[in-house]
This record gives structure tokens, C-alpha cells and sequence, in this order.
């Protein structure tokens, strides 16, 4: 059960509160999933009126919400949001929110308990829960505080590091949620259920059965207006610290004893602490670094990274990066893994590949002849088109044993509840529900970090130009090389290998 | 590749002539299967014109062929059909049928090569080699010569044992093609593809992970005109020994070092081998004997089997079976084998159902609280609607883990090649191309009835009245007790729970 809460959203005013965080909001309100006693006090530096906030958010929940927009539903939600807007890093604006947080307490009835939602630059992380401290606005007893804080955690290690200390300074580990969207995506959590649900799939999970994991998560669109932003930051930083490893770590973990935080989080750690770090020397073969160029796709004439606004013109910043690692322990001892994440690529497709072993005997005929790619293989997609499909081999109809590779498979979209919430419904339900599961720990975020940096360091630092960073044309699946990298006449796998007109997607 | 020949069946006048084989062969010429020296002789005590006999040939194409009646294809493979009456049992009559062979081996260069095919009834399944043998007529000498054998292939072990050691008098195991159309089918033969082409099967396909085998053949029709023959006969001789047990084989086999007729039929002999004998003490529990009884189905009265023509008012004779079984080896020990046939149940299906063990460890909310049946479970059908299925756990999208039961499915009518070959039309090729794979050794017919005589016994000897032998509604499931049969809060898979009006089938 919910308890009654406010939920404090600093960064009001920006891009992911119209677009995300208010309508998802929305969409448990009328899902009947908020309290009895709830109030959304929107915070930032730009002045709006109570009123003029509420016509902005309406705004963005008839956008973007998922809800139907029930006339009445609506306008009782919008009657339950506020504005106050003060100074970031002002220590003594934080008053003027506490005393509009009381009379909210009191008008709304929510019970003392309230939720902090850093949605502002990173700057900020450590700032201003450190003036919430310095008004009480940590402190539990008996009612409880939380901080849920926006990616990303950190530019490298010890960033991260440092970010944790000054957190931790003023709220304890259990206070904090670091969000990292992709673990609120319903096919990330049922990534849980399908290993530990089935019975046939955790005998095969190891390095007995398994040849190889891939997970690819691609983007087709480019950086946007987002340029600035994100030439400091890269592909690295901005999808493969967080979301892949995350989904590494989640494919790759120990079965935890309960279902529970704690657990699943140790399991978590725990393979992260296993992950083999890439020796200097390996750097240029153990990871691929792409930029996208100029190109036609779809019949038109696509920027090249380069020529975006806002990035310089000899940015070595990666939108493509595809790694091979190992994760040594017991279950996974000579393994391979590879992830993949690129901006401008063919599709938009979120998945996890897991390559089992060709059989021991090859039986049938022509089964010699047969592709090295034909094994059987779980495609766990998480997004979009959302599924699971098993490629295996069956008898093509006729005389003699011809195999064939079909799929079976199962689609999330034929199931009854049509309704698949998104991340941020469900992350932002999980912690007014007090349930950490689902958010990041600070040991787990400073040992991604600790295995990212050296690689960064690399491609950053004063050798960097003896690591390539390939050029590929936008709209294709990054730089060939990226397919070397797999090795034994395998490639990545190509859920859609030429550009869909429609936007569909070809698999799964 | 084929080489020429000449067909000639026995029992030509026969409905299995008419409806199946001689169809079958054109659907081979249709599709060029066929050698360029090609005949077809008929033969049987009726007699008739070649012209007489391809007027009626013709008439049973056109009704039960399944490729286009291109006309020129017709007229041309009618041209190749001959018809020769003889008497069977009378030795000299085969001279004829000798001449006539050598007249038709020169005018379609048939290469002197032959099968021979008993679609008779079985009395004369030792009579026809014995004649054909005295006029030399299975003699090979650079030639071939093959016997194909029709079922039921003996009554009992006895009788079984008998026809074996006549057929061998005059023919060699490696001309003898015992036909089983089971194994004709092709979801039957991509048994083997399913657990020998893919890595993730065999692993699991043990007592380590495999909680109880299931196999179902079940028909909606009575018995309907063939109440006489079916009363001697039963559901334990008409399917269990032969069908059902081949499908035991296959499925409990260990994997052939080849795909070839001796190291798969040496594998399934194995298996026979390692069933457990029921004692006579278990009959009771472990074989369930059921007979229809008359019940409205679909709106209509249904007769009884008692009431069926020719069948006695006191008739004893089982309409439906259902077993349970262990085999004794490294492989399956302690797993029970479930295997049920019967007529006038729900519907008509033939499957496997591999039903895989509970996880270890129940880690979900509610788990705990789920039914026994909820495990994974691979479904093999093979017939109608082929293809196979895996129920696995799914998450339930929304708060917490709640998981439900979904299907990943693979249908062969995905397949572009749509067209399944019949039974009848696989089985001829192979016999016409020497691939006896597919058809049963006699050693395995003599090992599957050693395992039901004991049961046969039991039921018709003196104590046949301490053996109950259960009513069940016609268009029901068969006796409920054949469900306490399976134990554990488990119940056998019922793909069709209700009569479904439009025939269709609930599920895959």
C-alpha cells in the first residue's frame, strides 16, 4: 500500500517533468494508485503560479499521458499540484519550501512523509540535499523522507564516488533512489521472471549451454538539440554504464534468495565485481568506438555527428560503442558478453540475445553445412514490439531430416492486460511504496564506473589517438568492425537489417 | 534418388487402396517424385480391367489426392496403372501375377525391381511371401525386392513372434518395411529434429528436469461400420502397442550416433526393451479400460459402443486406455509415462507433453499460491494444427512480480512450405528409396507386445472380472479415474476441455 506523501519535484520546469514525470503521476491517479492524501509541490528557479503550473502540466499529461483523460480525473488531480519557486542553491530559499510543504501537509493530509525528485542538472545532485538537511527535511522519525535522483550518477568513478559521499553526508542508503529508467521497463523485470520462474531455462544459463550473450540496445534518431549535453558525455557514459550494465547484471546474476532489494541488489553487485577489467592492451580490440556520419536515410539527407549543433567539428565523442567482456566466476568462466549501444543505427530496438551452443553431434543433413550462426538463441526484447522468441531448429516437411530455424515465440501485446505501464509509472509507484528493488545502489554505480573508467581513460586520454574511432554512416548498424569483434563467422545480430519504410520492425 | 520399379499391391479392391495408397503414390508422380520406369499393379481375388481399375483409381484421386489434378498428370500416371486378379491363396494364381510382372517390367523398364505391398487382411500376411517366394519372386540378385506389411502386425506376442519367423522364412529383415503411418507423419519425425537439432532440449531431457511424460491420441469418431474387427481388436491392440509405444520410443530414445534406419530402430528397441513390466498386482492401478457410452454430443444422441453394429451387448473390449509406466534406465528412471488413447472423446489430437519439474525454488509473490500444474511444459502435436509449444511463466505487467502462464508457439502452417506430405506418401517414398527408418524391426514389434500381454491377459483371462473396465459419456475425457491415475493435484492436458461446435481446436 501506498502511504500519503508529497512529492516534491525539483526541475519543474523542465523537459522531463512535462513530459515524463507529471503524466506518469497522472496515470496512477487515475489508475487509483495514489494515496488518499497526496500533493505535488513542483519546484525551480522560473516563477509560475500555482495556476500557470497546473495549465502547463495539463498541457503535458493531454500529450503524453497514457490514461484516459477523464474530465473529472483530471481536473481533481491538477487540483492536487503546487509551485513554490526558490533559489537551487540559495540555502535559505529552502525555508519558504518547507513552510509551503507544512501547509500542503496539512491542507493534503500527507502525513509528513514526502519524496524529493532531483530532476535538475547534476550540478545540483549534491547541493541541494544538503539544504534539505540543513531544514530538517531529511529527518524520518516516524514519517519518512526520500530522495529519488535523475541519471547521470557521475561522469566517471570518482565523480561517483563523490556524489555517493555527499549523499549519503544527509540521507541514508535506504533513503536514496537513484533511477535508472530501463530497470522500470516491465520486460527488465520480467527478465527476473523468466529465469526464475521456468525451470528449463536456469540449467541452461551457464557456461555449459551458452556460447555467448549479446545485448544491444540502439537508438535511430541522432543527438537533437542535445548536442552540447551530450559530446560530453558519449555513448559510454550515457547507455552503457548504466541501462547495459544493468541488464548484464540482470541476465547474468545469481538467482537471489527473495525477491526483495537487498537481495536482488547483492546478486547484482556481485556480478559486477566479477567483471573482468580490460586490460590496457585490449582496449582496441575488446571495444569498438563509432561516429556517425553524413548519410541518406529513408530518402533523406541525415547530419553527420560532427555537424550536429552544438558539437565541435573534431569531436572524438563515441555514439557507437560495442564492447566484448568476461565475467569470471563460476557460472560464466569464459563466456563471452557483448553489448552494443549507438545513436543513428537502423532501429530502435532494446534486446538481449542469448546464443546457446550448437549441439555436440551434429545428427542431420546438411546440419555441416548449416550456418555457425544456426544454434538456438532466446531473444529477450525488451523494447519495443516487447517478447520473448526462441530460434530453433525444426524438420522442414518432406522426405530425408532438412532442418530448419524457426521461431517461437511469445508477444507481450497478446496477453489480456494490454496495458504495460511505463518505467516511470512504475519507478515512481516503487518508491512511494518504499521499494528500492527496482533503483540502483551506490556500491553498484561506483563498480560500473570502476569498470567503464579505464576504457574511458584511454579513449580520453593522451594515447587516445592510437585507439580508432570509426566513422559509420548513419542508419546502418555501426562500424563492420563491431562484427569482428564476435568472431567464429558470427555477427551481431540484425533484428532489422535494412531500414523499414513503415518504421516497423522486421523481428520478433 | 528412386529406383525404377514396379508397385503391386494386394488388396487393391480395398478402401485403403482407394482412399490413401493409390493417391498417395500420384501426389508422389505429381510432384516428380516418381522413376521414369514406373508401374503400379493391382491385385485381389475382384476382378477387373486394367480400365476398369483406373476408372475407379481415378475416381479415388480425384476425391483423396491432395495436389492440383493436373489433367495430363492424371491421364499419364493412369496410363502406368495395371490390375491382375488372382487368388491369393492359391500358389499357381502367383504365375500369372509373375507374368504379368515381366510383361510390364519390359513395357515400363522397371529394372526388374519390386515391392510388394500387403494391404490385405492378415491372414494372408503369411500366405502372399510364402507364394511369392516359391515363384522366386523375392530373390534380389542385383535386383531388389521389398515387402511392405500393412497393420496390425500380429494379436499378440505369439502371433507376432510367428509372422515374423514366417516373413523371414522367404524375405530378409532388410525387405521387410513393417508400415506404422504414425511414423509417416511429419511432426513425428521432427521429434527427432526438436530433441537432436537444438542444444537446449537434450540438456533437460531427463529425470533431472523432467517431472512425467504425457502422450494423448485421442479420436472424436466411434467406431462407426468396423464395430466387427474393432471388438477383436480394441484400443490396447489398435493403438497403444504400435502408435503409442513407437511415440514412447522416440521421445525416451537416446540420441542415434546416425540418422539411419538401424541406429534409430536400435535405439527405440532399447527403449521397449527398458519398460517396465505392469505386474499383475498393478494392472488394475496402473491401466485404466474405459468403453463409451451413449450421451448427446454437439445436440446429438451418440450411440454406445455396445450399441454399435456388430458389436456384442456384453463386449468387454476397451474403447479408451490410459497407462502409466516407468522405464528402467539411467535416463528416465523414476519418471512416469502417461499415455492414453481413446474414441469418441472431445476431440481428435495426437501430442506430447513433456512436463518439466517445478523450479527449486519458488521466489515469486503467489508462486507458492499456484497451481500444481503451473510448470513449464513443451507441447509436441502431431496432429492437427502441428507444431509445438512451451508454457512458460511470464510476469504480469504492473506492481510487484505476479506471474501468469503464456504460450511461445510455432505452427508448421507459419512455414512457406505449407504442403505436409500424408503419412502414406513419406512411407512409399522411403520403402520405393530403401529407407526403412521409418518403419517398425521386428524385434521392437516383438518387444512393445511383450510389454502389453501381460496386460491383455489380465483383462481377457479369468480374472477379467476383478479388473474394472470403466463407462465414460461419449464426448467426455474418458473415466475420471484415469485422472487420479497422474497424482499430485495433477490431471492429463485436456487442448479441448468443451466440445467445440465448429470442430476447431482450443489450443495448440
Amino acid at each position: 500500500m501506498t502511504d500519503n506523501h508529497i512529492l516534491v519535484i525539483f526541475g519543474a520546469s523542465g523537459d522531463l517533468t512535462y513530459r515524463k514525470l507529471v503524466p506518469a503521476v497522472y496515470d496512477l491517479y487515475e489508475q487509483g494508485k495514489l494515496p488518499e492524501g497526496f500533493a505535488l509541490l513542483g519546484s525551480s528557479r522560473t516563477e509560475y503560479s500555482d495556476e500557470a503550473f497546473r495549465e502547463k502540466m495539463r498541457a503535458g499529461i493531454e500529450e503524453f499521458a497514457r490514461r484516459p483523460l477523464e474530465n473529472d480525473a483530471l481536473e481533481e488531480f491538477l487540483a492536487k499540484l503546487y509551485y513554490q519557486a526558490i533559489d537551487t542553491k540559495g540555502e535559505k530559499s529552502y525555508g519558504k519550501l518547507k513552510s509551503r510543504m507544512d501547509e500542503l501537509d496539512e491542507k493534503h493530509a500527507t502525513d509528513g512523509n514526502a519524496i524529493f525528485y532531483l530532476s535538475t542538472p547534476p550540478s545540483l545532485y549534491s547541493v541541494i540535499p544538503k539544504y534539505l538537511a540543513s531544514h530538517g527535511l531529511n529527518k524520518e522519525n516516524g514519517k519518512w523522507r526520500r530522495l529519488i535522483i535523475e541519471k547521470p550518477f557521475g561522469y566517471n568513478y570518482e565523480t561517483a564516488h563523490q556524489l555517493n559521499h555527499d549523499l549519503l553526508a544527509y540521507f541514508d542508503e535506504d533513503q536514496l533512489y537513484r533511477i535508472d529508467h530501463y530497470l522500470g521497463k516491465e520486460t527488465v523485470q520480467n527478465l527476473l521472471v523468466t529465469r526464475f520462474a521456468n525451470g528449463i531455462y536456469e540449467p541452461l544459463w551457464n557456461r555449459n549451454y551458452i556460447h555467448h550473450v549479446e545485448i544491444t540496445s540502439s537508438e535511430d534518431i541522432g543527438v537533437g538539440d542535445r548536442g552540447g549535453y551530450y559530446d560530453s558525455s558519449g555513448a559510454m557514459r550515457d547507455m552503457i554504464q548504466n541501462h547495459l550494465l544493468q541488464l548484464v547484471g540482470l541476465t547474468a546474476m545469481e538467482p537471489p534468495q527473495i525477491i526483495e532489494a537487498h537481495a536482488i541488489r547483492n546478486e547484482i553487485l556481485k556480478v559486477f565485481q566479477a567483471l573482468r577489467p580490460i586490460r590496457e592492451d585490449d582496449i582496441a580490440t575488446h571495444t569498438i568506438r563509432g561516429q556517425y556520419t553524413s548519410a541518406e536515410v529513408k530518402g533523406e539527407l541525415v547530419k553527420g555527428y560532427r555537424d550536429e549543433h552544438e558539437v565541435p567539428d573534431d569531436s572524438r565523442t563515441p555514439t557507437f560503442v560495442a564492447m566484448k567482456f568476461f565475467i569470471d566466476n563460476w557460472r560464466w568462466g569464459g563466456v563471452p558478453f557483448f553489448i552494443r549501444t549507438g545513436k543513428r543505427l537502423p532501429t530502435k530496438v532494446t534486446e538481449i540475445v542469448i546464443h546457446f551452443k550448437q549441439t555436440p553431434h551434429k545428427l542431420f543433413v546438411d546440419e555441416c553445412d548449416m550456418p555457425t550462426d544456426m544454434h538456438n538463441k532466446l531473444v529477450i526484447r525488451i523494447q519495443p514490439n516487447e517478447g520473448t522468441l526462441i530460434k530453433m531448429g525444426m524438420k522442414v516437411p518432406g522426405a530425408g531430416f532438412k532442418v530448419e530455424e524457426v521461431n517461437m515465440d511469445f508477444h507481450y501485446s497478446d496477453l489480456n492486460e494490454a496495458y504495460l505501464p511505463t518505467a516511470y509509472e512504475r519507478l515512481l509507484l516503487d518508491a512511494m511504496q518504499g521499494d528500492q528493488t527496482l533503483f540502483t545502489r551506490g556500491d553498484a554505480v561506483e563498480a560500473a564506473w570502476k569498470f567503464v573508467d579505464p576504457i574511458l581513460e584511454a579513449w580520453e586520454g593522451e594515447k587516445s589517438d592510437q585507439i580508432p574511432l570509426h566513422g559509420y554512416p548513419a542508419g546502418t548498424w555501426g562500424p563492420d568492425v563491431a562484427d569482428q569483434m564476435i568472431g567464429d563467422g558470427m555477427t551481431w545480430r540484425y533484428p532489422c537489417r535494412n531500414l523499414v519504410e513503415d518504421g516497423s520492425y522486421c523481428e520478433l
